[in-house]
């Protein structure tokens, strides 16, 4: 199993804590995004669409976070990352999915660039996006999370899960861009319960052997 | 089973037609998005993010339109969604995420808005944001689908799946604003041989009942 991912990459980052949380060790490959790395050659043979993470296994090449972690929680053994009830396994994915499909993508990399060259915008505007559209999904994560809160240590329950897989990175984010989240106690909470387990603390950007 | 939805709403278009090719049909709840209905008290007592759409079933209610369809093919008999082995369902989730992560959210009417608010663009300008994403998105789409061209009328196969369920709605969006889809040829097949099946045709936004 072959990993190709970057340090600072939220959906890489989410990639990591399953991997951990399964006990699994790919070789890691990095890929430089701020170098266009993934636009070089040798990464578009493996994966056409010039995206990361991606994931090779037996030479075929999976791509998408959601759907990387979905296919390591169906065919490794360890630690469930969704659970077996269909309705809960709904409700775990769809708190992933307001993190995955409503902020995430609303504050990445090349559309924070978008924004900049094309409205004018200076670092400080571009980060005004990126604080808008986190602080309007962790809102809603918040509510989801607090209404939780008596089922369990971390988002859903005693074990942690996809929901924590995605909320970490993007609680990341959030400081990176310098929001505060004060207004999102339930979820510091969890976070304080995923980074005390190695799984998550080992996960993190900094900890990477690529960390610029 | 009791669905909330709104006409043009492209994740409630993706449900529709999850229902109609499980042949289930569920009580509609139509919820006014222009009038911002999704606010009420009445709908907020339902689901607390006010997000559309959602399932209500057995009181429960489900959000984020991947997570009900997942939960409506793992429960529901009939024509299955998504592959049963494991690397292919991956594929097929990650062509669903393409859209429903990479595309969709920075097209939508909340996004929209707040370009054209924030960043003094006029409906062109907002369009022109629109139709930047879902280029960029259905030309990898379409490198993707011509790759699997060989394996059947569908996306992925000779029965229609999670990933047309994705498609469809998303090449209706490109239309509403311009864009010329002439440049995915293989995306276009699939779209035609979609509509003509019922599942699809009766789902489209023209033919619900709060059309306006």
């Amino acid at each position: 199993m072959r990993f190709y991912g970057f340090f600072r990459s939220s959906s890489s980052y989410r990639c990591r804590i399953a991997f951990n949380l399964k006990g699994i060790r790919p070789e890691f490959v990095p890929i430089n995004l701020r170098r266009n790395e993934h636009r070089d050659a040798a990464f578009l043979a493996k994966n056409p669409q010039g995206l990361l993470p991606a994931l090779e296994v037996d030479g075929a090449v999976l791509t998408q976070s959601l759907a990387i972690i979905e296919w390591l929680d169906e065919t490794q053994p360890g630690l469930r990352l969704l659970p077996e009830d269909a309705t809960k396994r709904a409700q775990v994915r769809a708190f992933a999915q307001i993190i995955a499909c409503e902020i995430h993508p609303l504050q990445n990399l090349r559309v924070l660039n978008f924004v900049k060259e094309n409205y004018d915008q200076d670092r400080n505007g571009a980060d005004d996006w990126a604080r808008h559209w986190i602080a309007e999904g962790l809102t809603a994560c918040e509510a989801i999370a607090a209404r939780h809160v008596r089922n369990g240590t971390f988002t859903f329950g005693d074990q942690p899960g996809l929901a924590d897989i995605c909320l970490i990175p993007q609680m990341f984010s959030a400081d990176r861009f310098g929001l505060d989240t004060a207004l999102y106690p339930r979820l510091r909470e969890i976070r304080a319960a995923c980074e005390a387990l190695p799984a998550f603390a080992d996960a993190h950007p900094a900890r990477q052997p690529d960390v610029q």
